[in-house]
């Protein structure tokens, strides 16, 4: 095989709140040989993830933050095309944490899984059939325990995570309401996943539009966004709720963390229960999740949108526009073979 | 049996924080010939609870409020005198919603128990071996869970829950720390109920006092006061922390709530979970708790303190009372014979 080149992003410094383009910098670095029990990966699709900004702060958090000068960590899905490693060979199909570059070698152990959905879109694997999915699958299955007939309402509605959400809460026999900004991704709730309501936040009066949309009450709120929404939300509660704290997208800055009006009553009055929830806990199931899944995808029941950008420059600046809600669709880089 | 006259603690006007002696009145009214089905209960002791500010309260709540000119709704203790009852005769012991009252005429629908434990006082009725013992049993081993070698924190750690919560924690193997206020209440922690840490919130630095108790997190927070008390704890959470919402007595107000730092980034990256625990969702299962909490009373393994006044004129101070944290063990109002 030629020498080939990498095209790596690297971590140029830390950012305090939501990492912007030039927190980033792109270089070109050689691809080392393989040792024994080593693999090269060429990476088709990368992932751009809220999560990334909790990778890149200094702030303790759930893992170690990615070091000044460290290619972006990020999920990556590709194919080896070179390899000394027993279990893999030349064709497969991976996805791990390969993050944002072209190519990746790798021994196996930042490798999350070997994709066997060879049926379906590669793309998949980075989102509903990835921890998109999964997240969506085990936050609400286990944390937000629905039951049918409950009212589940959720957050980011129409993104990654919230569009599975919703959609799995619709097969477990719930009713859904989706909270999303803006008209376009109002009305992609609607007809592309089947939310029975869907609530452009953007548009005000949140709260009243959430009473008229759940008579009954909120049995279950997946949360994506904290902030402004979840508030208007937590006044609308059930009795016996089950709020699943997935993500905050809506907040900025934890540091400090901002002020918002004191949740204990609501919990208290409602014997609500919040549940922070975070899907590496559940590592060891994720093949049980993902073949579910995959069987809903084939059979049409389970819907996805991508958001695709092609090239490794787009990378930079995708954490700071995920964040800003330009995105319809799961947000991938695709990097030209 | 002679015309009796009865004295009864009245609502005279509706309170919007914290129910002072302004908001009630003392007034006679005669004691109505029973009918048939109904009994006659002399009060002994009166209880008085946080949750009476709810009872009070025209804000929206778990139970109907307490109309202006009624009766002030109490859990009361006393001794069945007359009965035209099929079940319960004269010498009875009962405990049951019967008000601030010296007598109260009851048809048994808002008597809680028979009295069983007759070999124990009566007032323990009203707290260890009542609401507040059952409230500590099943928030803690329910909504808490605890595990041998947990480090569990209470909040209002002397006062008649959390003292219940401080020792049944012990019993089930857990590290205790108790959150109380004033040099008097710490002591009481300690000798009384066996916490192995006591701290003096209001002595100052709360935050390093608690890191220096709980090494290793907290495991499971009992929380009595909300406000800036749990604001301390939920930066010392554990990875899996359960949070017991259970009391809010450290808010004067919650209309509107009050602000405080969001506590949704702790409760996703420690995947602890919070909890609103409502005794009265366990009614079915009070025996099964006076039974087990009474074996450990004799059995010399849980304690308790009380702080009696005499007389119904103490009733209509004792909420504030309660709140400004004057009294050392459950407050209980003892009727002369």
């Amino acid at each position: 095989m030629p020498a080939l080149t990498n095209r790596q992003v690297r971590l140029k410094s830390r950012p305090s709140g939501i990492p912007q383009a030039e927190h980033f910098e792109i270089v070109e670095a050689p691809v080392p040989e393989l040792a024994d029990r080593q693999f090269l990966v060429r990476n088709e699709f990368l992932s751009v993830e809220p999560a990334m900004r909790g990778w890149v702060s200094a702030v303790a958090n759930y893992a170690d933050p990615v070091a000044i000068g460290e290619v972006m960590r990020s999920f990556s899905a590709g194919t080896v095309i070179a390899s000394r490693h027993p279990g893999l060979a030349e064709g497969d199909q991976v996805m791990g944490m390969l993050g944002w570059q072209h190519y990746a070698v790798s021994d196996g152990t930042n490798i999350t899984r070997k994709v066997k959905e060879t049926d379906l879109p590669l793309s998949l694997s980075l989102g509903l059939l990835g921890l998109n999915g999964v997240t969506a699958y085990f936050g609400l299955l286990e944390a937000g325990a629905p039951r049918p007939g409950d009212t589940v309402v959720v957050s980011t509605a129409a993104g990654a995570v919230g569009s599975a959400v919703g959609q799995i809460a619709r097969i477990m026999g719930c009713r859904t309401v989706g909270l999303t900004g803006g008209p376009d991704k109002v009305a992609l709730c609607k007809d592309a996943f089947g939310y029975d309501a869907a609530i452009d936040y953007k548009a005000g009066n949140l709260a009243d539009a959430l009473k008229a949309a759940c008579l009954r009450g909120v049995d279950v709120y997946f949360d994506n966004t904290a902030g402004a929404i979840s508030d208007a939300v937590m006044s609308q509660l059930a009795v016996g709720a089950r709020i699943v704290i997935c993500g905050t997208a809506s907040i900025s800055s934890w540091d400090p963390p901002p002020l918002g009006p004191r949740v204990e009553r609501h919990i208290l009055v409602k014997r609500a229960r919040m549940t922070g929830f975070l899907i590496f806990d559940y590592q060891h199931r994720y093949e049980e999740a993902i073949a579910r899944l995959a069987v809903w995808v084939r059979e049409g029941r389970l819907h996805y949108r991508e958001d695709i950008a092609d090239g490794l420059e787009h990378c930079p600046g995708a954490i700071a526009e995920l964040y800003r809600g330009e995105n319809l669709g799961k947000r991938l880089i695709r990097l030209p073979r």
